[in-house]
Parts: C-alpha cells; sequence; structure tokens
C-alpha cells in the first residue's frame, strides 16, 4: 500500500539520540520492529522506510520516512544522514542498492552479497563454487532445460522462481513432466525467471544463524531444528535436539565460509536440510540464504545473550559482536500464525489465559490485523527439556492463534 | 521544557496496533522509554505524554503527546482512549489524578496508592499503622517540631522535603541544631512541608521489588543490594550477596504486605537500609517506595525471565505476571552517571571498545544529552560469581563515562 503522495514524518518528530548513529532499515515488517526494540536500548536511532504507517514497524518507530522500496528516490530519501542502510527482507532492486553505494551509502550487506539473497540461482552457483553442499541445480531458460533436468534427476523435480519467493511461495513440486511443462510456459509467458533443485528426501530441516561485520568477525549461534508447515516456518528448537557437537561445528562452520565467500554482513540464516546419502549416512545439503535476522533466530530474544536483532545492528554498524551464550538449555519458539477464522476472544484475553498456565511464555506480537496463516508473532518458551518446552511453546501458540488448548491439553498436564 | 503551544504529534502518526490497548506513560525519561522496548513485543501501544519531542522517550516512540504532565488539560488529553494511565515518575499532581479517576480514566497506580510515593510523611505514617519497620520520624511543621525531633534522636536528624525529592535531592544532614534550624527556616519560607528522620547508620542498602495486579496477584524479584554514592544509585547486585534466603523470604514478605496494604498497582521498589539493633543483630528498615520500575530493577532487563518493563505493564493491564526466574546466578547493573567533562571519544567508540573486552556486557542508552552526574545509561553484566560481574559491570560503565578503564584495570586480567 503505497501513497500517491509520500510525506516523510522525519520531519515533524525528528529527535535523534545526540551523538548515536541513525540506522535506516529498508521494510517496515516484524524484523524492522524488532531490530527497533533492539536499537532503542543500544541508543541508537532507527529509520524505517514503510510502505505506511501502520506497518508493523512503523507504528512503534519515531523515524518513519513513507515510501516505496522499489523507488530509487525513496531509498535516498530515507538513507539521507544515515551511518548505515540495512533491510528486513531482500526485495529491494539490486541496482538500486549499487547506485546508492556509488554515492556513497554504507549499505550493509552490500548488493554484491545481498544477491545471493534475491536470486536463488546465483545463490546455487556460488555455493557450488565455493564447495558448499548443496542440492542438484539447474537454469530453467527453456523448456528444453527443464525437460533435461526432469529425466537428469528421474522426475524428482522442485520448480522455483529466481527471486521474490518467501514462505513456500514462487516454489512448486509438479508431478508429471507434463506438468512441469505447462507451468514453465506459464511462468515463462509471466517472464518470471525459474530454475530448478533436485527434490530432497529430507529427515529434517535445520537453521545455522552467524553474524558477520564487514571486518571480518563472525559469531554463530547453536544451531537449531525448524520445523516447517506448507512451506512456512511454524518452530524452531534451539539447539537442534540430538544433534552432535561435532556436527554442530561443521554445520557452524560451513555457515562461517557462506557468510565469509559471499561478504555477508550483519545478520545470515542458512536454511538446511538434513537427509541421507546413498549409504544412509547423514548429510547436510544449503536449502536457503537469508541476510538478515530470520523467523528461525527470534528464540534468540529470549534463550541468548544477544538476540538476533542486536546482533545484526551491531554487525552493520561494524560494532564488535555481543556473546551468543544461551542463557537457558532449550528455548523453542513457535510462531503464531493467523487462523482461518480468527476467534472472538480477543487477543488480550487469549494472552492473559496463556500467561495464567505458562507464565514463562515470551509473546511477542507486530502489531499486524488478523490475515489465515499470515505471521502475527510468536512464543518463545524456554525450559530444559526438548519435549516440555515443545510441547509448552506450541500450546501457547496454539491457543494465540485458536483461543484453544490444543486437543488433550487440560489445567491438569501444563505445567506453570 | 514545554513547548508554548503543544500540540499532539498522535493525530499525525496514529496508526495502532489493531485490537490492542493503547497504554498511556506520564513522563517521557529511561523509564518510559524502556517500557516502549517491551510494550512494541508485547504487541501493546503505548502513547507517551512527554515535555518535548527530543526527550528519551519520546525520541523512539511513535504515539507523541507534547504537554505538561502538571496540567490537567494535557493529562487528560493523553488519557483520551487508553486502556490504562501509568507513570515513569511519581510528581503528577494528586489532585489531577483523583479527577481523571472520577472521570472514568484507569489509573495505575491509583492516586490513593500513589501518594505514598508522593509524600514521604504520608509514606512513613503508613508504613508505621501496617507495621513495617521504618526508622524514627516526625512531621516537621514548626521549628520547635525541628528541635524536639533533634533532641529525640540525639541529633541524628535527616530532614526530607515531603514531596519532590529524588536521587539524593530533597534531602539534608545538618551537623547542629542550628544549622537545622537554619535550614527549616529557609525551607518553610520557600514553601516546602518538611518531615524528619532518624539517620540510620547502615550496613548497605538492599532493594525489593514486586510488582502487584489490581486483582491482587504479586511476584517478587530477587532482594538486590544497591550501592549508592552521593546518593545516586550507581551499582544493583542481584542477588544481594550473602543474604540468606530466610532474610530475603522475610524481606519478600515485607514488599508484599506493602504492595498489598497500599494497594500498589504496577511495579513497586522498596529501598531499605540493612543496619543493626542495639545487640549487634541484623536489622531491616524501609527507607522509600517507588511505585513504577526503577532504577535497581534494570538488571532484570538481562537477567531475568520478566524484566520490570514488561511485568509493569502486565501488572497494570491486571495480566497475569511474568515468571522472575533468574537467567544467570549473578547479574550487575552498573549506572553510567555524566562524567564532569564528556570525554571526546565518541560515544559508539566507547561501546566499541567495551564489548571488544567484554562481548556479554549488555549497554543501555537513554538517548540523551550530557550533562554531569546525568543518569545516561546502564550496563548489565551476568555471570557466575559476585567479584568478577562486580568488577566486569564497573569498569564497563567506568569506560562508556569515562573513555578509560579504571586504574589497573588492563587487557590481560579482563575476562572475555
Amino acid at each position: 500500500m503505497q501513497p500517491s503522495n509520500p510525506q516523510p514524518l522525519a520531519a515533524k518528530h525528528p529527535a535523534h539520540a545526540p551523538g548515536m548513529p541513525v540506522v535506516c532499515v529498508i521494510g517496515d515488517g516484524q524484523l524492522a520492529r524488532m531490530m527497533h526494540t533492539e536499537a532503542i536500548e543500544l541508543g541508537l536511532s532507527l529509520r524505517v522506510l514503510a510502505g505506511a504507517t501502520d506497518s508493523a514497524a512503523a507504528q512503534v518507530a519515531a523515524d518513519v520516512v513513507v515510501g516505496d522500496y522499489t523507488s530509487f528516490a525513496d531509498l535516498n530519501r530515507a538513507a539521507a544522514g544515515a551511518a548505515v542502510v540495512t533491510f528486513d527482507h531482500e526485495h529491494v532492486p539490486t541496482d538500486h542498492l549499487h547506485t546508492l553505494c556509488e554515492s556513497g551509502v554504507n549499505v550493509q550487506p552490500g548488493p554484491t552479497a545481498l544477491v545471493h539473497a534475491q536470486d536463488k540461482l546465483v545463490m546455487r552457483q556460488k555455493l557450488s563454487d565455493i564447495g558448499a553442499p548443496v542440492p542438484q541445480f539447474a537454469a530453467i531458460n527453456t523448456v528444453d532445460d527443464a525437460e533435461n533436468f526432469w529425466d537428469r534427476v528421474k522426475g524428482q523435480v522442485c520448480l522455483k522462481a529466481r527471486r521474490g519467493g518467501y514462505d513456500g511461495k514462487g516454489v512448486w513440486f509438479p508431478q508429471s513432466k507434463a506438468e512441469l511443462i505447462d507451468l514453465c510456459t506459464t511462468l515463462f509467458d509471466a517472464g518470471t525467471p525459474l530454475m530448478a533443485e533436485q527434490k530432497v528426501a529430507l529427515r529434517r530441516e535445520l537453521s545455522a544463524m552467524v553474524a558477520r561485520r564487514p571486518s571480518g568477525e563472525i559469531q554463530p549461534w547453536p544451531v537449531v531444528e525448524s520445523v516447517q508447515t506448507n512451506g512456512v516456518c511454524t518452530l524452531a528448537i534451539a539447539p537442534a535436539p540430538g544433534l552432535d557437537a561435532k556436527t554442530q561445528s561443521e554445520i557452524q562452520k560451513l555457515a562461517a565460509l557462506v557468510a565469509t565467500e559471499l561478504q555477508v554482513t550483519g545478520a545470515l540464516a542458512v536454511e538446511l536440510f538434513e537427509t541421507s546419502d546413498e549409504l544412509g549416512r547423514n548429510r547436510i545439503l544449503v536449502n536457503e540464504l537469508a541476510m538478515r535476522p530470520h523467523n528461525t533466530g527470534h528464540w534468540t530474544q529470549d534463550g541468548c545473550v544477544t538476540s538476533q536483532f542486536e546482533q545484526h545492528l551491531r554487525a552493520v554498524m561494524d560494532w564488535p559482536l555481543g556473546s551468543v551464550a544461551e542463557t537457558a538449555p532449550v528455548t523453542v519458539m513457535a510462531n503464531t500464525l493467523g487462523a482461518d477464522i480468527d476467534p472472538a476472544m480477543p487477543m488480550p484475553e487469549r494472552m492473559h489465559q496463556v500467561w495464567q498456565k505458562l507464565p514463562h511464555a515470551k509473546i511477542h506480537l507486530y502489531g499486524k490485523p488478523h490475515r489465515p496463516g499470515r505471521k502475527l508473532g510468536h512464543v518463545n518458551v524456554s525450559g530444559t527439556d526438548w519435549d516440555k518446552t515443545r510441547e509448552e511453546a506450541e500450546a501457547a501458540a496454539h491457543f494465540i492463534v485458536h483461543a484453544t488448548w490444543p486437543d488433550g491439553y487440560t489445567d491438569e498436564n501444563i505445567g506453570g
């Protein structure tokens, strides 16, 4: 939603902390909102380039520039005077970012890094070049390319839009060669650049997050298990259950390699498939990259000394990174995705009932109106064992979404 | 600093989270600022009644009403549509709050509770009535009252302004009866209502914080030791070193008694003296009360599952209170008070150097311009032993203030 005549609010409410840098965030969603939380404590001034004043971030921030992230003029206006420009999504046109950099704006992560989180084919090629394990893949520029790839991977095809997909959008699993050809034809007609990957028989998904500063320092968080439902993250379990220390260390090294080789700055999420090779041995493949705070890192708000939002700000400022020590043995994050029909019970009453049973549940809401499937918030629960903590986090999130406890969940079997 | 023609900014940037209450905070300092941090995560909309748009809270909040907290019209304007009105200081005229309540505004804590944090004589009398241990005290309405009290406590007199004092302001320790008489004469002429207390030979100061909901639930945080320098809190050490479990439990019961009997809602800080009776036995006396988040509770931001700012918001909303479990064995908070001369090194560089040595130091800044002695921020450090954690917190705060490490502090003896 772009106003026809965007006006910056900054001039009307322009106060910044004296002597402290302004950080400009492009994007107005929950990630920018939660960056603002941490910016306040660090004494930074956060400026948000927002599509609307009622967006998740704009409704809580003082310095809001209303504009369109695909407009160079708006990007330039938001960047004015900022020590650094960073992102809450990867949809800013790469060319605009190059132009900003050429005019002296400090963009972190820079466009040459960010393109790897924008274009899935560029990402796959680069990862392959640096020796990171990836599924088989191919550029799909013609129907012939698609047919050849189908044959090569014996029909195990995952077709992807090279740009713009997220949360299961822009990903297709054709069931036949005919369906693949139809899909490609339709998408080529729509002007959608495509690639394909081999569909992976996965055991589970993991996420390895690190933060990296322009000057090179890297800090990895513990590797987490990420549970996806219909392509959308619903749970993150930290640390990943049953992941041995050697594998975790190898995965952290892989994420650090990606961060260094791609010159990523700020938070980097390396989404991973845990699968098996032909001999049944455990194998890790890189799925996606995100160069910003990520859903699988929300648990750090309540489970780590330094949250991903604080670390991202420190990293893009090229400030020393914070301790990533955990503050509890286990932390589970459960997303609260809008139900098909929003329950009549008001949200404050739902929170009330969750806290009545689970006083240690940390509820985070994004200030968004309800829409089915929409990420409206998340719940973090810390504890000492995986099963109980996961059960509590899922129950709390379920109640926030549905205003009912999950089946079989009664007063008696919920811990205080 | 009050603008001559205050205009609310709310109308220009009015977006609130749909379906979520607006909490109005009277006051624009660091406490309101840090409430905003937690309000964002809870999905609440915080409105700040601020004296200026560049104040600590106004510079980071979206919904800012510029006005004067001593003006009923401004209070009423800020309260419009808010689910609850609360405070970041106790200087709002009690009568205005009664009038707001009569017109149906939900004020938490209410004026009949708040008056005990506003008027030290009312507080002392009430505490005495409910059997809480307090120093000997007297109303000082005449010079005769002062002379009589001097004789009664053998010259161990602490004279206090009944209203308006904080951080060592409004407190005098006359060295002679003549000086006491002079002081009283001057202060009576200035129209300052007075009281006096017996000066206490204290071992140390403690602080017991609890939160209480209107419906009665109370949660106590661990009792902390509070170190004061020239009447200003400089350190809070959580939990208080060497405090046995029985004494801590008695103190928590005392704080809960005060909260219940005075009908306090939100966060309550009960500042305590630890002293000795005639037989040398440990004795606890209540010093001051604050009915809001308090400097001695800042450690909860990084050392507790639920910070005092989140708990205060939950309490004034009458929502169930959060877990007060600690996330580390020890957390020490050190204030960063403006140095006599602000060092030339820019603040971001000071933060940089602190984090280089102490990546687990949590720096919180309030966005205020430098002024000698002013509370500009604080540092929280968590650890496993009191001495090392205190040393690190003090060193970090010292560097933030002075841009130098304390004497004898070198790279070698600072832990990572």
